[in-house]
């Protein structure tokens, strides 16, 4: 059993950070500090969790056990170099950025990714995201590993190489999807036909991928090699250049893997 | 209450049509026929749901109540001249074909259109799939309204106009999600992480749109405008330019759809 940390101090305000804060505080775990360049939205987190905030990064308690730097990619460099003293615990939680970016800043280093999507006020079962935890060193690792599985039952070692995959994979399955189900929310809307319609087909779509790989499920027009379908299609979507695009690359590379 | 439909034939013994007979058997319904040209295919869905089958045009019954026309769209005109009798009830099943198709074959017809994707052995609960109805006389629709609801709860009137565009956005929130699943799963492997490892966040999508209006809820770098981590996936994809090309085009769709 490593020694417990005590002390977290979680660095941003942006949806990961406020879910993270909260997971935490619904684990039992103690947030001591968020800091926050945004006073509105630091002061929010810090009274939902009970917990202090700063907005001053001279301010930021330089005695925790571990920093939490949950904030936008292009951000973590910039703050990184603001955090006090160089043995502590320094955790990112981006999909796409090395562990080794923190490698100058501290001797004790890794990477927390929770693989979800979060959106700031929505509701969250954290017990089954998978947490992606990488360290380095072994004893770091552990530390992580044990706060993970506060959080989560599903806690992953994934290096840094597989985790920017798993990101990429993650803007195709969910935020393309989303992209995917706005567009149909739209061509419903020009008939005032409800977006309803589709979940059943939706969640089917996705209860398939359970337990068979997508490609051996795929189907449709462009699966069945069905032109005269996907040329009606082509038509209905005339006077949406971008969309006409979209149909007719993504038909386009169902009927290619096909062959 | 119209004249209960006593004798069904199936036009058909693709997926739509096996399914439609199980659900149809499973309602308690009697199916009296299945055709299809292809005698094993026939053969297996008439042992199913104890029915008789045939692959000659010629011997499908004369005097049946209704003829469903399961076959796909581009076979639909090739087979309704075949049926007999000009006053029988003639429905077809596919998305975007109108369906005065039908009106010189018969002067009872509709549309009977359940919006699921359908793979031949899945198992499928049917009590929630939305059925489309369309149909020529207000007699015919009501025929096909009970019909319908004898197999599930959500049964909708949807003119031919309507549903073109609910099978086009269905295109794009199922067939494309899926081909999107393959491309991550597809990109995972490459590092052999497995493709569950995606699915609390698939969920997580879907479950957002049950609530909230799929443009309000989109996530991710594109919609960061984070080109930062954009330009680091396309280098990712390098190797890859159809998944490259889709990346790009998808990711401009939501940057552009946010300005």
């Amino acid at each position: 059993m490593s020694k417990p940390i005590n002390k977290i101090v979680i660095l941003g305000t942006g949806n990961v950070a406020s879910h993270l804060a909260r997971a935490f505080k619904d684990a039992g775990l103690t947030i001591a500090q968020v800091y926050g360049r945004n006073t509105k939205n630091a002061r929010e987190i810090a009274e939902e969790i009970f917990c202090d905030y700063t907005i001053d990064v001279n301010e930021i308690i330089p005695d925790a056990d571990l920093y939490i730097l949950a904030i936008t990619e292009s951000a973590v460099e910039e703050l990184i170099g603001q955090i006090p003293g160089n043995d502590k615990l320094i955790v990112h939680t981006a999909g796409s950025i090395p562990m080794d970016i923190l490698k100058d800043y501290s001797m004790n280093y890794g990477v927390f990714y929770p693989l979800q999507t979060f959106s700031k006020n929505d509701s969250m079962d954290y017990s089954d995201i998978p947490f992606c935890i990488e360290a380095n060193s072994l004893k770091n690792l552990e530390i992580l590993s044990e706060l993970a599985e506060a959080l989560s039952g599903d806690v992953r070692l994934i290096s840094s190489e597989e985790r920017k995959l798993i990101h990429l994979a993650a803007v195709f399955t969910c935020n393309f999807s989303n992209l995917l189900y706005t567009i149909a929310d739209d061509i419903l809307s020009a008939e005032g036909v409800e977006f309803d319609i589709l979940l059943p087909l939706i969640k089917k779509t996705t209860d398939k991928i359970k337990t068979s790989r997508p490609k051996d499920v795929q189907t449709g027009p462009a699966k069945r090699k069905d032109m005269e379908t996907i040329s009606k299609h082509l038509t209905l979507l005339e006077n949406n250049t971008r969309y006409k695009e979209i149909y007719k690359l993504l038909s386009q590379a169902i009927i290619d893997s096909n062959s």
